[in-house]
């Protein structure tokens, strides 16, 4: 039987033990202290930089209770969150999970958010070693997520050089395609994206590399973050941009304009990632990476981003 | 002239693009890659554990914009969250800030939070290296510190043992009494507690320390906490525990309950910690942390906390 208790009846510090077990069977490599103390400890290993990154998910803008399961909104929020670190080259570590929600909230919404939180904690072997729980009139997920890195090998925004070549992984527009679905009626929602946490690995490790960025508020807007970073322009070819399978008719029937949901859609987490000229084609790519790699376009000296269909005017989820 | 506009006016990536030129200033030491990113890298020392912590402050729960600047909220997110690497006796290395914010909040209120952030950030060499923004109903400030510690030497809450000496620094009941006394008409908010970092480091290298844990709750609810940790009692001294000067007679002007404030007024941030019978004396300990020491107990075989007034009502700040 489902408990429709309420946190404002479980009481703060029965909500932080009711986690605490449910994160009781993680397995915690490389974790001193986990969650119970007033800080998480976690062994440093020779050689390796820390990295640190933090997501928000907030009920009414980035997610609805009645649009899906708990458990979905808490792996949502963690592929986030680790999206990040694969942008980087990183490796997750573990990370932190605040939740600021009403008294009103029932507990098993918590209940499934934590074991959405940690069904996808375990598969990427990133345990939840700490966190906060406060009252709040809206409901919201704060994630920290802590990497690691071999010294001085993190992938940067900054790194892109004119003339690289413009590379992304998987196909995108799918997510976006997913949710204007998933809101007609009868709709479900797929299956949810991956972060590429081993392709980010293999390109830190890919001699020739340049400049990475993860996309999570759409080609456009992270496109246009990674060139503002490096301090150069870029040539896309619109009609490379990899789209998934029967895209073209799955946006007809949902009554969406697919160019738009290529250069704007958000969430598929996929990497946007430069290489030097001289690197590796996109089949090697693809097979050390170990998921298909697109070449989209070349970057080049000056600004902006030249081959948007209808001449360029910027659109992407921003938060203001 | 101070700046009307609001955070809907403003943009998200306009307001990112602020906060990185208000911390621009920051010394970065240790830090590979701040602001801008998708993650911080943070430089590992060879020998040392990792940190993590986390702490919100929301809008009409733990603060009020009409009863403290912006930059005093600030100064408050960050010092509650350094107080938790105080208590386990670890330097800062570096934060993240994550905002919640309503459209319509003035950019002014964002600037203040901002500078007060970087005020105590400045002050203890912890710089801010990320964050995120995002749209919300209510303002929220989610902070996490990233620590650093002698490898296997934090100071953990699970540390007592029976028969230890229970001790605390400064005194207790300050900050509750100023938010009452503040609440009156004419008040004002007395200086900010500090977070005890020297204190905590200081007693991390004592020979004979026990456990530690922040008094952020109220002496009642930490001290509880720390006693479940580590499956023990302790018996305290009510006469013994240190009060600021003239406390008895500010709590009667005020009208509040001199006992109930030392006992469960939260946010004093000092360190509330054992050591063994064998350890220095507190007047030594005092010379150590630089910072007065008062030994108010000791740990007992069984659980529970002896010598509450009016027989151990446990009362102390929950969020639910």
């Amino acid at each position: 039987m489902l408990s429709m208790r309420t946190l404002g009846e479980l009481g703060e510090f029965d909500l932080i033990a009711r986690i605490e077990r449910l994160a009781r069977k993680q397995a915690l490599p490389g974790v001193r202290l986990g969650i119970g103390d007033d800080a998480a400890v976690l062994r440093a290993r020779k050689g390796e930089d820390t990295l640190v990154s933090t997501d928000s998910l907030v009920e009414g803008v980035h997610f609805r209770w009645r649009n899906q399961s708990p458990q979905r909104v808490g792996q949502r929020a963690l592929i986030a969150n680790l999206s990040d670190l694969a942008a980087m080259g990183a490796r997750p570590r573990a990370f932190t999970f605040s939740l600021a929600a009403p008294p009103s909230l029932p507990v098993a919404r918590v209940d499934g958010l934590v074991r959405g939180l940690l069904r996808e904690a375990e598969r990427w072997n990133c345990p939840l070693v700490g966190g906060n729980v406060t009252r709040s009139r809206t409901t919201s997920i704060d994630l920290t997520v802590i990497g690691a890195v071999l010294a001085g090998t993190a992938l940067r925004r900054q790194d892109l050089r004119v003339g690289d070549r413009l590379c992304v992984t998987g196909t995108l527009g799918g997510a976006a395609l997913a949710t204007a679905l998933a809101e007609r009626p009868g709709g479900r929602l797929r299956r949810l994206a991956e972060p590429r946490l081993a392709a980010g690995q293999a390109l830190r490790r890919l001699p020739g590399h340049g400049g990475c960025i993860d996309v999570s508020d759409g080609l456009l807007a992270d496109l246009s973050h990674l060139l503002r970073a490096s301090g150069c322009g870029a040539v896309i070819d619109p009609d490379a941009l990899p789209r998934p399978p029967g895209f073209e008719a799955a946006c007809a029937r949902a009554g969406c304009d697919p160019q738009r949901l290529v250069w704007t859609g958000g969430e598929d987490y996929e990497l946007l990632f430069s290489v030097r000229s001289s690197a590796p084609g996109v089949r090697e790519l693809a097979r050390r990476f170990r998921v298909p790699v697109t070449e989209i376009g070349r970057t080049i000296s000056g600004s902006g981003i030249r081959g948007i269909p209808g001449g360029g005017r910027r659109r992407g989820w921003t938060h203001f």
